[in-house]
């Protein structure tokens, strides 16, 4: 009854989530790949040619299939006057680090190359984040081969994926750490972010393709509750975040091990996501306007200093509700603690 | 491996949920339990006569046994200029239904004298909500024969409520309807509100009482699933909305069956509390105190007459986030419905 989205791909109900900035490196998809899961290369934030050589790179350390996630770009359209105000509340962290804030500006985070360049050399699996690329690139990548993944976060999200010809949804619960993978101009209105649970039944009410359900997911009696739930597979990052071959900055691992809370902020990127609760998101989480990527390439000087000094309190530590439960552990075992 | 928490109590592993303001009848509680789960009462804003009352009613109606859940009363002590501010924001609200804010005030929901008729009075189960009462409360309570439950949001809650001595935790997941069910001072941030799936698995790091599963279930797919994450039971409250046996008001009956997104709000009551999203909602979420019951008070004559008049806009809605799946049927295919 409950379709398989990785027949074929994974001998276990597992995926190795795609964590852009640097974290879901070729290491970790390759070790989830070969201990039976699948593995994913994050694409957002690299160049095409940074992307390729990712590929070039797990393909070198495995013969398992992976999956390749890309950002569908946006249409965030904020006044300059939004932004300014926002660069005035957040210049005293800047000085304090002695970094100039980055100019925020739109990208298409290099989408159109990306996207050409895996028409060209196909991966097994292309998932989408952000959004639903028309029918006709869809039919593109599954004409070469690969099979096509579209995350959403509502049911009306996934009413459209599935119009548009997905092969499998990734059903994204509230409970997921990093960004909201809702579509432009939609998602819930605050405080109305869908729990993984009634997300997948009621997505099940709109379409009938494979899900593989992503959010909170942690160990073995989650996947299994998923897959009971209605999803063929369980999509899992914030358990491999302390795995050694993920890039995890050594700030963001010794975070994840203290005590902490998560929430949703828009205030490191202009898009919400969900991280541990530090003093960057207690001060300017509520001032912080829709606003992506601009506000990410604002921040941007101001993370990678608190990162370089060691500073928990002025970075994002993207992290999902069951963080509490990761394990510092090589990728091979957590896919297992994972295996129903 | 599972803990059982209504063994004895009914032969499937499905609750309805206690849903206070009139929703949860003694005939819905009655028909709940004959169908072979449990049913509970709701003595939350009942006087301690008015819920003598109901627990004879069911017993009139029914063999089953049934539970009666309380609020715990909170600490909140909001500044009265905040309160102030709030009332002066909604007084349009009022002056357009023509008539007058109530006294926003404290008030402890007659809770000595509830908790004292149940001592005197015993019931198969006990519930709290907003709190946990004293070991001794809870000792008292055992002694005379009553199962205690104390509903949890977090696992410090979990933790708590396990020291002093419950017999079995309500999870509230993020997706519940109705009134978060979190500690005084205690509770997430805004945004961190934990969904089910991770909540299940962070509570067993740190209890192992049996665990009634509550937020977001709407059938027997996800009752399935929150056993195989490890809860005994799952406890539904918005499947039951549209029972006839439920009180839910007409226009709460007719905003359940139309298009639309929950969101959580203080607005209503001065305590977060997931309903459907309405103009009044999304007018005055963003400004209202933390204030129970004292905003409670203040909008009661407001709701009362947006009830009266038909107008969904300024009432509250209370609905979890899978209310598209409550369905128009008896209770006690509604429980049929939700066995797995």
């Amino acid at each position: 009854m409950t379709a398989a989205p990785l027949e074929g791909l994974a001998r276990r109900p597992v995926v190795a989530a795609p964590m852009a900035g640097g974290v879901s490196t070729p290491e970790l998809a390759a070790a989830a790949g070969d201990a039976g899961g699948l593995g994913f290369l994050a694409g957002g934030y690299r160049t095409a040619a940074e992307l390729a050589g990712d590929i070039a790179k797990t393909r070198a350390l495995t013969s398992a299939p992976f999956g390749v996630n890309l950002f569908v770009p946006g249409d965030d359209r904020p006044e300059p006057e939004a932004l300014r105000a926002y660069a005035e509340r957040i210049s005293s962290d800047a000085d304090l680090a002695g970094v100039t804030l980055g100019e925020p500006r739109a990208d298409d985070d290099d989408w159109a190359a990306k996207f050409d360049g895996l028409l060209a050399d196909p991966v097994p699996v292309v998932s989408f984040t952000f959004g639903c690329p028309t029918a006709e690139r869809i039919a593109a990548l599954r004409e070469r081969g690969s099979r096509v993944w579209v995350t959403v976060t509502t049911p009306d999200e996934a009413l459209a994926a599935d119009a548009a010809g997905a092969d499998a949804l990734v059903v994204q619960g509230s409970e997921a750490g990093g960004h909201r993978a809702g579509f432009p101009a939609g998602g819930p209105e605050e405080g109305g972010e869908i729990g993984l649970l009634p997300l997948i039944a009621l997505v099940r009410t709109v379409s009938g393709l494979p899900l593989v359900a992503a959010g909170g997911i942690m160990r073995d009696a989650a996947v299994a509750a998923v897959r009971s739930a209605g999803a063929g597979a369980a999509q899992a990052g914030t358990a491999f975040l302390l795995a050694p071959e993920a890039g995890t900055h050594p700030v963001h691992r010794a975070a994840l091990r203290r005590p902490g809370r998560t929430a949703l902020t828009r205030a490191f990127t202009g898009k919400p996501a969900r991280g541990l609760v530090n003093e960057f998101m207690r001060r300017h989480s509520a001032y912080a306007p829709i606003a992506y990527p601009h506000i990410h390439h604002m921040t941007r000087p101001l993370r990678a200093a608190a990162g370089k000094a060691g500073d928990p309190d002025a970075m994002s530590l993207w992290a999902g509700q069951g963080f509490r439960l990761a394990e510092e552990r090589p990728a091979a075992e957590i896919v297992e603690r994972l295996s129903p």
